[in-house]
């Protein structure tokens, strides 16, 4: 009863998620079946997070359990045989019975990608969201470090979003231009609340724009508050980048 | 009678390629009828190179006359307004009637993107080759440095291809690999017969495997005989890259 674990990239824009759903077509789902047919029989899958309908991920890690001994590069290239191109196995490799993907891991780490210029890249279209408005990026990375720490992040969850506690801890806020246009957003953290990035992203476009100043994002925190912040940000511009489990990163940078 | 200018970025999957033709979308098709709108009337627009179905720009250049003064940043919003998002004009000016963006260009450049890993970044998909046998990256750069200079390249046309004279001035040719599995050809001449770029890289491609060396190539220009030479690569890991007027050039790094 061999347990793997695989990392996987992904453009989630065809996708209803990485969670199976009634109806469309999920990661999730997709890794079963043809898990299924390798197995010839039902598996099920652990993903790390659980990325909404259009958000990507460059390193998703998952486990699973199968019954027969399967090397683990027939494996990628099973799986990569079935899979729709846009979503590929990068690694596979075998872990103690116990791992779980999602409890075990530490830190996640995401990146959002905005375009900020008024004439959008046309390569970029799916992975970015176009802001034509400037932006100062410099106010904008001043308001990002002042997220980081141990926080009570209701305000920055979707609405009717996940029970349990709020509090989360950010490791890295972090912000940079590559002066094309481009304007990337990385954070780390032990977890996320579901639309968590996309909400702070929304607010941190509010700072950039001039429309508050950089410690408004405590105001937003303390208010615990949904309607105190930004906008989601649209899902095509979010990444899951990397997964840490202790010492060890599953990850790398996106293109 | 205001002669512009345009800087052209395209995404030419969906495309026919840049010339119009009697069925399907066409780049130049799609400027042009954007141009009917804003001119009332029929304009005709002339890029710097015809490239073929599937093949992309990050600068393509491209002239057209209008008979009333329109401002070079009304020219750029109203086109974006007009054409699909995978089309995006970056800039305009004005120009002396006289420019044409074809014969006036003095150099070309493109750029051809591999992807040489067993398994392809799924977001690269539709603008790289996917090579999945190992290739000596060394060994193709001493090849393509073979190319420089000027070459009666007859033996790297498509069949059937370009009328008149097949002799062309290659001023660079160069190869880079980032590592992660992207290896990108870069390559600059004062012009290209149809097909060149993507049948060299078949070329190349050949003593990346290492089924031929790299002096090779030389007795493949030498035989003037398409059949001679590797295959032609695919269209989507094609970039026309810039176009150079002079010591004017436009054009920028693809992403």
């Amino acid at each position: 009863m061999p347990t793997f674990r695989i990392t996987i990239a992904y453009d989630g824009g065809p996708f209803v998620g990485w969670q199976r759903q009634a109806e469309g077509a999920s990661i999730q789902g997709l890794i079963e079946d043809a898990l299924a047919d390798l197995e010839g029989g039902d598996v099920a899958v652990t993903g790390a997070g659980r990325t909404d309908a259009g958000v990507h991920a460059f390193a998703q890690v998952a486990n699973f359990t199968l019954t027969r001994d399967i090397a683990a590069d027939v494996i990628v290239r099973s799986l990569n045989a079935k899979l729709p191109v846009e979503i590929r196995v990068r690694s596979a490799d075998l872990v103690p019975p116990a791992f779980h993907a999602r409890f075990d891991a530490t830190a996640k780490s995401y990146r959002y990608r905005l375009w900020n210029a008024e004439v959008l890249n046309p390569f970029e279209r799916a992975y970015v969201w176009h802001v034509t408005t400037p932006l100062d990026v410099a106010v904008m990375t001043d308001a990002a470090r002042l997220l980081e720490g141990r926080h009570d992040f209701a305000a920055f969850q979707a609405v009717g979003g996940t029970p349990g506690p709020t509090d989360r801890l950010i490791t890295q806020s972090t912000l940079s231009a590559s002066g094309d246009g481009l304007v990337t957003y990385d954070v780390t953290g032990d977890g996320f609340l579901r639309h968590m990035v996309r909400a702070i992203v929304g607010t941190l476009v509010e700072v950039g724009r001039g429309r508050q100043r950089p410690e408004w994002i405590l105001d937003v925190i303390a208010s615990r508050d949904r309607a105190q912040a930004g906008r989601t940000a649209p899902a095509n511009g979010l990444f899951l980048v990397r997964v840490d489990y202790g010492d060890v990163q599953f990850g790398a940078h996106v293109p």
